[in-house]
């Protein structure tokens, strides 16, 4: 596959055809991920309540359900988006915030994942939860867990939803369930920095209106990698890390993406 | 009246004045739209809750309402802050964020409308949508349609509402439904950066607590619109837009607006 | 107390420890307090479903309640965290933005108050609002009063709940009712940036999970005005104050600490 894809041109073509995004995402999250869609080349819209979702939806290209701070009228919402996206055929990407924290969260990512979603992008400890295996409590909403030890926990995930699977750590992956492709990209400041993974999720769903879900996640992974890798050498401190990196979406060509993220297929056995 | 408009007069108004603006608006453009009122001289406050929206209003100096994520409680407390403002003789803005995008945000935003806001700000698409025009469907909140376009919609929208309204896009247009002034400033990265347009739906409202609406509207496409340009220039992408975007307005003098927005009355006919 | 405290070693534990920090805060201040903390070097998450509030608290270090956007689902939720919070024996921070300003608001942080935060942090108007002092009304959620004057409020309001006071203002004040500590950090330009303050009381947070109440109140205080006053003077508007905060904050070193914030005992007669 790594032989075949052109990020770049995957990129040009989410620029090119402007994508709506539908985002149903955390408090947190929205501004930031609206920027990044915007820098990419996707129209962001965030709407959430439960009179319009699916009408909303109707008109967009793809759709990111994220569970940041979720409350039951708002994943209400997701899941009515979620069932008209799958309807509708158009892509959506969950990222399951959290998962495993507590009870309520747990159990509201595990029924957004039971529909099937086209991508679900979350770190270790979040697809380690949402796949049912148990490694290491998570603490929070960051993970303590490394994306390597996620991997397995992620192909079963992916094979139980039909999902292609992204983990972000320190080295990212995804899989199908049987491909399993890595990106090295990023910089170790990009956690100190909130809202950066969800942003990615949203980039995800930028990507995966414009690109089959495997090429997707990998073309997300690879290009908010990039750019973050550029915005971080620009930097001093975390703070305007956001901002830098919309400028390196905004800016990103054939050789910064080169150069800034290596993508490799891993496997191919299942 | 563009000969009598002295709006470097109305923004040295503002800040001496300080007037209190109440927020009621989108989650995306909170922080940004506080940060845009500080910059400007006006002192900001995000408040919804039905419990203590009309108790709000009564202490502040105007009113802007923004249904960029609206749900039916917002909508409540939008609502009863508007009558609140009518009753008491503020001035209030309505920003009917993605007006047409669905039957409930067009329900919402006409029945707002209906309220007779001192100012209605929109983009093309939505103005269009508002005044019951129908050209080109509105893609998401982004608009389509450009501002010329929208003009004649804007001229029937205000002589039935009476609201002054301004749609913005590459020129904008101030009209009551009998003059119409044009105001050229602004840069093309700035619809890379969101909610940009609400914080100018904020900023409108400031300059209503200082000046009669047509006064406001037009200063306030100008202050907006020279500050972007000024920010602009200083950025290599969008992602610093939003804090240039705040200094240039902390800095704003009289040379620089008169240099950075053009402003001309354009028809004085009915 | 100010001989024997070592601000820059609380700071220094604080990196370490790294502190998961629960915020049920305003949705303007959200991605700034997270930012905040990161930089800080603490974990924070933003939780507010009554659903799930008591067990995200149960795996938190500590708690800020913020009432900037309040409403009654959110108001429940703070109540929920706070009592377990404190059945917990957890550190929690109460920030009363805008407390006076309408009866909702003043009753609901009233309401807070009585369950007895380890450290309530405020400008002068909130401060002297919540202890029943009545003086000169606030203007919306920025204050019209001095921290001096607001300094017999805090006493007062620290002897009857039994929590540490901080009332920030052009110079700091901290007290527990007997001792009062004075802060004198900060730059001009940091009320012109939305959520600083919001942001302190988070960060207040951070440091009650590795301090006892007083040294927390006082090395945030400290910490966050010393990381101000850098930021400010890289700044030429308001416009980067936050992201230049994050930077210093995540940069902070014993010796800018020092020479950028005073600490001063000042009295510890009753």
């Amino acid at each position: 596959m790594t032989e075949t894809l052109d990020i770049f041109a995957t990129l040009e073509r989410l620029r090119a055809r402007r994508p709506l995004v539908h985002n149903i995402t955390n408090y947190v999250a929205m501004t930031v991920s609206a920027n990044v869609l915007l820098a990419l080349g996707a129209s962001p819209a965030m709407v959430h309540a439960v009179e319009e979702a699916e009408d909303f939806l109707a008109i967009s290209d793809a759709l990111v359900v994220n569970i940041g701070t979720l409350s039951p009228p708002w994943v209400e919402a997701m899941q009515r988006a979620a069932i008209a996206a799958n309807a509708a055929g158009r892509p959506w990407v969950l990222d399951p915030v959290g998962c495993g924290a507590t009870p309520y969260r747990t159990r509201a990512a595990a029924e957004l994942a039971a529909l099937r979603p086209t991508i679900v992008r979350g770190n270790a400890s979040e697809i380690m939860s949402l796949a049912g295996a148990t490694a290491g409590g998570p603490k929070g909403v960051d993970s303590t867990a490394g994306s390597d030890e996620a991997l397995e926990a992620a192909r079963a995930l992916a094979r139980r939803t039909g999902s292609v699977v992204a983990v972000t750590g320190e080295v990212d992956y995804a899989t199908d369930g049987v491909m399993v492709v890595s990106v090295a990209a990023g910089h170790p400041m990009m956690p100190l920095s909130t809202a950066l993974g969800c942003s990615l999720s949203a980039a995800t769903a930028a990507f995966a209106a414009v690109a089959e879900p495997m090429e997707a996640a990998v073309a997300a992974l690879a290009a908010f990698g990039a750019a973050g890798a550029e915005a971080a050498e620009r930097c001093r401190g975390p703070g305007h890390l956001p901002a830098e990196l919309c400028d390196a979406l905004h800016l990103m060509d054939r050789a910064t993406l080169a150069r800034r993220a290596q993508v490799s297929a891993l496997a191919k056995g299942g």
